[in-house]
């Protein structure tokens, strides 16, 4: 499951499919000799035939392409046993359902990490079963949920999942009194922030930020060329664009929502298969979409500058006592140059059920 | 060296006079067995005969301790050489000078970490080299200014060291909208900062902070109780206490300057031979120490909580765009609980020479 694990990461974080790893195990043989420690090599020892992950929408699904590994290298994968990070699909979409694939193949047993949350998919492991394959769910549950976390929680809320990024002065100040804020955070910071924008769907900024600072919203790499992958560009409120904002350049897609209406915001993004959203600001949309209770990930760059003055990271949240605070829980404080990157996850309070 | 560090560290972190750790090693003989080793081994290779370090103002420095345990074991120092983190005095205080006592016993050879810096006491080496020892300097150097950096600092600048401590949410706030501010950091991060006051000389707030919290300003074990030294309680401003003011009760003396002029309130505290002093706000205080540019570390204990409204950790500091603002370099982020401790130093731009 490990190498199942690492060949799903090979697959891109973006993306409306999740990163799925399989990997085509020999069916065990009497004459193979037993493992050294069989304990350590659990049930799952066998030699390897073939492995496939995914490659983004439209490619072969993991399993798909582990078969198709098989079928080049000119493996028999009869009675072989698949290992699979995610429950095979039981769906026609972009591609066949992996179930049937799996059992066309012959495939005898099939170990899986974690169970398809999506409605339209699941039902594989059903389906395997009734056809008569010995078939497992939960086998290192944990570390595949881990990967497909922001995927996983979009597919079971039916909405994105929401990262906040914030990008402070210690005294928690976006800009200096006369609005200006370039920079407050490092370039070691900023690198790590655009290194994020190359994993998600897509990012969302007010249209208070668009016109104040006519960002480009790009992921970029160190040399500051673009990455391969763009994310939308979504920009909420009523406000017009000027037909020379930057964000009308090279990019992602540009989408302007005219709302202020958070839920209609994620359903749109939704529709459009979004699955990881970041929001970038500034202080009256981060408010918004906390008011709502949708943030799920906070990434709190923080600076050791202290400004005294100007705007704060987030506007009013209609919190008057301590006692109604946005708490959450600060995960793994990470150095960055002279800042520090403060991710934090929600306290169950603080968070809506959607 | 590091056994007369290691010494050095079992004296207290707070009062007046530095932690300072001192070993004898017998002279080097022809009988002894060559070190195993002697790259490693060093040239202060040599049996230990006696051991001392300082435990605070009005006990023996740490040679006389060390010389006073060789007496006591009937151990012979003539020839010995003295291995010790800091200069030997040259000056007759609450003790008489150890660079007159290390000659009296004969010692042949003194090995220093860090020259001291005090005008009144330095000119041990001198002393001592002009009566033929062997002197050297500046062994293990960083380690020994390591551990005595609030202390150099503030011997070297004629003032206190100051440290600032913030408790804020991530978007800087340290109170709600209605002025509650119990708690926003967490019960770890209060210890922590609990810890701390136990190692400083004096810790100073202005007279808001002291006539709206009414704070103790002590320091406590995780149990609630008064650790053994307690700090100087300095409250700073023009406003009377009312007599009822916890600040009178059990803890360390009260000390009210009734100035608005930081340079005064480091002066008095320099004449009270207070090393490091605890600023701990408000944000008028902590506004008015930064504007001196006296800050000399910042301890930021950062809660994973958003507020949206509420008092800001500093008032204005007279910056109005960003290229003014006060940079800090952080240090280690350190994980307290759900909440994250940002050390920060000045860069040198941002703190004033004094
Ligand atoms: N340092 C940083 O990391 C950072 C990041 C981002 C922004 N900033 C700064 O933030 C400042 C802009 O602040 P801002 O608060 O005006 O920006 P904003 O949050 O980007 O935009 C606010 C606007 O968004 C629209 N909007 C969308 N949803 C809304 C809702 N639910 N409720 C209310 N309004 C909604 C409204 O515009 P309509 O009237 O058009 O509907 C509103 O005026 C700029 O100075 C920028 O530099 C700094
Ligand atoms: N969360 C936290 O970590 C934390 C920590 C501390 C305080 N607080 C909160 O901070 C709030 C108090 O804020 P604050 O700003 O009033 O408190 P403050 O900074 O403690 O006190 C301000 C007062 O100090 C005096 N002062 C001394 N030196 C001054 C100078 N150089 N310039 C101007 N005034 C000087 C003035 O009083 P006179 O008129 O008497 O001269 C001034 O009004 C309270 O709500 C408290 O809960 C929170």
């Amino acid at each position: 499951m490990d190498l199942a694990l690492d060949l799903a990461r090979r697959g891109p974080a973006h993306g409306p499919n999740p990163q799925v790893g399989c990997v085509l195990l020999a069916a065990p043989s009497l004459t193979d000799p037993p493992a050294a420690d069989p304990s350590a090599a659990g049930d799952l020892a066998g030699r390897v035939l073939a492995q496939g992950w995914h490659r983004g929408a439209g490619t072969p699904h993991a399993e798909a392409a582990a078969l198709a590994a098989a079928r080049v290298a000119g493996v028999d994968v009869r009675d072989a046993t698949a290992v699979v990070t995610l429950e095979p699909c039981n769906h026609t979409g972009r591609t066949g359902p992996c179930a049937k694939a799996l059992l066309d193949a012959g495939i005898a047993r099939v170990v899986i990490a974690v169970a398809d949350p999506n409605r339209v998919a699941a039902g594989g492991a059903d389906v395997l079963r009734a056809a008569g394959v010995d078939v497992e769910v939960g086998v290192r549950e944990a570390a595949g949920r881990e990967l497909l976390r922001t995927w996983l929680a979009a597919v079971e809320r039916e909405r994105p999942f929401v990262t906040l990024k914030l990008a402070t002065s210690l005294d928690g100040r976006i800009a200096a009194r006369d609005g200006s804020s370039r920079w407050i955070t490092s370039d070691v910071a900023r690198q790590h922030a655009h290194d994020l924008r190359a994993q998600v769907d897509a990012i969302a900024v007010g249209t208070g930020t668009a016109l104040t600072d006519d960002p480009t919203l790009t992921a970029r790499n160190a040399a500051g060329e673009l990455t391969g992958h763009q994310p939308l560009r979504v920009v909420v409120g009523d406000r017009e664009l000027p037909a020379t904002a930057r964000l009308r350049g090279p990019g992602g897609e540009l989408v302007h929502l005219r709302t202020h209406d958070v839920g209609k915001v994620l359903a749109e993004l939704h529709r459009r298969e979004v699955r990881h959203l970041l929001v970038e600001g500034g202080p009256t949309l981060a408010a918004a979409f906390l008011r709502a209770g949708v943030v799920d990930e906070i990434h709190a760059y923080v600076a050791p500058v202290l400004l005294g003055a100007g705007a704060a990271a987030v506007a009013d949240l209609g919190i008057d006592s301590i006692g109604g605070a946005l708490r959450f829980v600060a995960r793994d404080p990470v150095p960055l140059g002279p800042d520090v990157l403060i991710v934090a996850t929600p306290t169950p309070r603080t968070q809506k059920e959607t």
